[in-house]
C-alpha cells in the first residue's frame, strides 16, 4: 500500500480524528443538577456580571478555533471548505497532542472577505484564540488584519507566522553552523504568498541582512507593476539593491535559499552559485531541490519539510506552543515580538554542543517543545501589555 | 454549600467541561504523516470530489453544533451569548454521555436573524447537524424555519421539540395511566413561548383532543390581537371552542395541564376543578404548583422538570438519541413523524405492567434511552425519505 492509500484507510476506519468529550462522567443526579441544569445557571450568571469570567468557567482559555475557507488546502488550492477539513482535523489533533491544546476545525463556505471576517468574528467569543489555516492569498492578509482589528483574543494565520517562525528558528541555527553574519546574509525567498511574504518580514525584522522575496517572474523589487497589496508593503524593506532577474540571478552569491515554492524549482548549478548555501527546501512532499542533490552541489546545511530527511522544519513546532502561551495569559494578540522569541526559544532547544548541519532544528515529534515555546511567548505577552492576565 | 456554589466551584475547578482529543495518539513519524501532512492530502482530494464522503472521514458523521445567541437561556433570559456558553457547554456533555454524539457548543454574538441565519448556515458544512439552544421566541421560530430551508443537514431547536416530544411521551402514558381518551382530552399548555407552541402542535398532529394553549392574558384564541406570527397559525388548530377567560377558566374540567411558565401559577383549587387532572408543572426549579400540592388537590398523575420527584420530564431523554438516530442515517431533517415516533418509543420504554402514577417515564439518568430513540428516529428517517444513506 501506498502512504496516500494507508491514509485514506486509516480516515475511513476512524471516521474523524478527533473527538469531542466530557471532562466528567455523567452518572447521578447531582452530575446532572451540578453540570446542567439547575446548577449551571449559577455559572452563567456570573459570567454575565463580568465577561472575562468565562475564561475561568467555560472551555475557552484553552480552546482554539481552526478555520478555513478552502481556497489553499496544502498544495491542492482551492477544494472547498469542506473537503479542507481532514486538514483542520489533522492540525486540531496536533494542537492537543503536542499543546494540548483543546482545537476545534470549522469551515466556512464562503469565499468573500467581508462574509468571512464577520463570520468568524461572530462566532469568535466561543474560543480563546482563532487558527486560520490554508486560506489562500492575498485574501488571507485582509482576512488576518481585519480580524485581529475587530476580534479581543489572538488571530494566527499559520500558513503565514507558523511557517515563518519555524524557518526563523532552523536559520538562527544554520548561521551558527555556518558563522555567517546575520546582518550581511543575502537570503532569497523563492514563493511570494503567504508564507514567502511572512517568512520575508519576520526575517527583516530579526536582523536578516538582504532578503529578496521571488515569484514565478523572478526577483521582487520595489515599484514593480502588477504585486498585490502585500507583496508591494513588502518590497519596501527587501531587495535593498533593487535588483531583477531570475531566481538563478538572485541565487547567486546568496547566503541562504528558502523554498515554499514548487517542487525541483532549484537547480545544482544555483545552488553551487550560492556563498556556501543554506538550503530550505520546503515544497511538500517533493522539496524545490532534494537535499542530496543540493548536498552534492556544496550547500553548507539542507533542511526540508519532509521527515526522512534530517532536519524537518515544520510548523508543528510552532503553533501548539504559540497558543498555549497565549491562552495562558490571555493574550489579546500574537505580537511580532512574541513571534520573535518563539523562533529564539526554538532555535535554543538545540545546545551549541550538539548543533551542527544535521542537526539545526528540534524534531517535529519532540513534545517538550510546546513548553518552552509557550512559556517565551506568555513571558513576551505581558513585556508587551497584551497579557489579560 | 448550597447547590448553586457547590456548581459554581466545580465549574472553577473543571474549566471546562469538554475537550477536545485526538482520536488516535501522534508518536511516530508515521503517525504523523498518516494524520497529517502528506498523508491527509488523500482524503482531501475524495472529498473535493465527492462532498458526501466527508461524513465517512471526517467527524461530521457523529457531529453536532450546539448553537445559541444567548437571548433565552434557562430562566435567566438574555444574558449575551457568552454568558450562555456554561448551558451549551452542558449540553455537549449531555449529547456525549447518553447519545455517544460528539456536540460542539457555539455562541454567536449577534440578536439579527438575517445575521444569526447566515453565520450558522456558513458554518454548517463543519457538522452532521445543528441543535439550536436558548434562543427567545419569536425569533427562534424564524430562525429554525429559515435554516431549516437553506441547510443540507438536520436543524432543531431543542427548546421547542425536544420538550414537546419528551411531554408528548409522558401524555402518552400518563393517558394510558388515567384511561383518558386521546381524541377527547383537553389539554391546557401555560406558556405560549418556543416550548408551549411546540408541545401544541406536536399533541394536536398526534390526536390529542383540544389544546388550549395560555399566556399571560389567559387562553389564546383564534383572531386575538397581539399575537405573534406563530402563536397566530397555532391559534388555528387549538382551542377549539373559541374560550376565552383566565387559565384558571381553561382549566375548569381539563383533563391536563402542561405548564413551561413561571412558579407558582397553579393553585390546589384549579387542580381541584379539573377532571382527575394530569399536572406536568415544569416551571424550572420552581415548579407552577408544587407536586405535594397538586396531588393534594386530587391530581392523578404529576410529573416536573425536578429530579427530586418521581417522573422527571426532562428532555435530556430526547435529543442525544433524536441526533443520533438523524446522524445514523445522514438525515437531511427531523421530520414530524420522526418527533412523534421518538415520543412513543420513549414511552413504550416503561412497560405496561410497571406503568404507574409515579412512573410514566423513563429515568433522565437511563443511558439506554437514546439507542431506543435513535432506532426509532433512523428508521422513520428512512420511511419518510429523509435519510442520505
Amino acid at each position: 500500500m501506498t502512504l496516500d492509500e494507508k491514509a485514506l484507510q486509516l480516515h475511513y476506519e476512524m471516521q474523524g480524528k478527533i473527538e469531542v468529550v466530557s471532562r466528567k462522567p455523567v452518572c447521578t443526579r447531582e452530575d446532572l443538577s451540578l453540570l446542567y441544569t439547575p446548577g449551571v445557571a449559577e455559572p452563567c450568571r456570573v459570567i454575565a456580571k463580568d465577561e472575562s469570567e468565562s475564561y475561568r468557567l467555560t472551555r475557552r482559555s484553552n480552546l482554539v478555533a481552526v478555520i478555513t475557507d478552502g481556497t489553499a488546502v496544502l498544495g491542492l488550492g482551492d477544494i472547498g471548505p469542506v473537503a479542507g477539513m481532514p486538514v483542520m482535523e489533522g492540525k486540531c489533533v496536533l494542537f492537543k497532542e503536542f499543546g494540548g491544546v483543546d482545537a476545534f476545525p470549522i469551515c466556512v463556505d464562503s469565499k468573500d472577505v467581508d462574509t468571512i471576517v464577520q463570520t468568524i468574528h461572530l462566532i469568535s467569543k466561543s474560543f480563546g484564540g482563532i487558527n486560520l489555516e490554508d486560506i489562500s492569498a492575498p485574501r488571507c492578509f485582509e482576512i488576518e488584519r481585519r480580524l485581529k482589528e475587530i476580534c479581543d483574543i489572538p488571530v494566527f494565520h499559520d500558513d503565514q507566522h507558523g511557517t515563518a517562525i519555524v524557518v526563523a528558528a532552523a536559520m538562527l541555527n544554520a548561521m551558527k553552523v555556518t558563522g555567517k553574519k546575520m546582518g550581511q546574509m543575502k537570503i532569497v525567498i523563492n514563493g511570494a504568498g503567504a508564507a514567502g511574504i511572512a517568512i520575508g518580514k519576520l526575517l527583516v525584522q530579526m536582523g536578516f541582512g538582504n532578503i529578496i522575496l521571488c515569484d514565478i517572474n523572478g526577483m521582487i523589487c520595489e515599484g514593480d507593476a502588477g504585486l498585490n497589496a502585500e507583496q508591494e508593503k513588502v518590497s519596501h524593506i527587501t531587495n535593498l539593491h533593487h535588483e531583477k532577474g531570475t531566481l538563478a540571478d538572485a541565487l547567486r552569491d546568496a547566503d541562504a535559499f528558502v523554498g515554499v515554492s514548487r517542487p525541483n524549482m532549484v537547480t545544482k548549478e544555483m545552488v553551487a552559485s550560492m556563498n556556501e548555501g543554506i538550503v530550505f527546501a520546503m515544497a511538500n512532499p517533493v522539496p524545490e531541490i532534494m537535499p542530496e542533490d543540493a548536498k552534492d552541489a556544496g550547500a553548507a546545511v539542507v533542511g526540508t519539510g519532509r521527515s526522512d530527511y534530517p532536519n524537518q522544519i515544520n510548523n508543528v513546532l510552532v503553533f501548539p506552543g504559540i497558543f498555549k502561551g497565549a491562552l495562558a495569559v490571555h493574550a489579546r494578540e500574537i505580537t511580532e515580538n512574541m513571534k520573535i522569541r518563539a523562533a529564539y526559544a526554538i532555535a535554543s532547544l538545540i545546545p551549541d554542543a550538539q548543533l551542527s548541519a544535521e542537526n539545526i532544528i528540534p524534531s517535529a515529534l519532540d513534545k517538550t517543545v510546546a513548553d518552552v515555546v509557550a512559556k517565551a511567548v506568555a513571558d513576551v505577552a505581558r513585556e508587551d501589555g497584551v497579557a489579560g492576565i
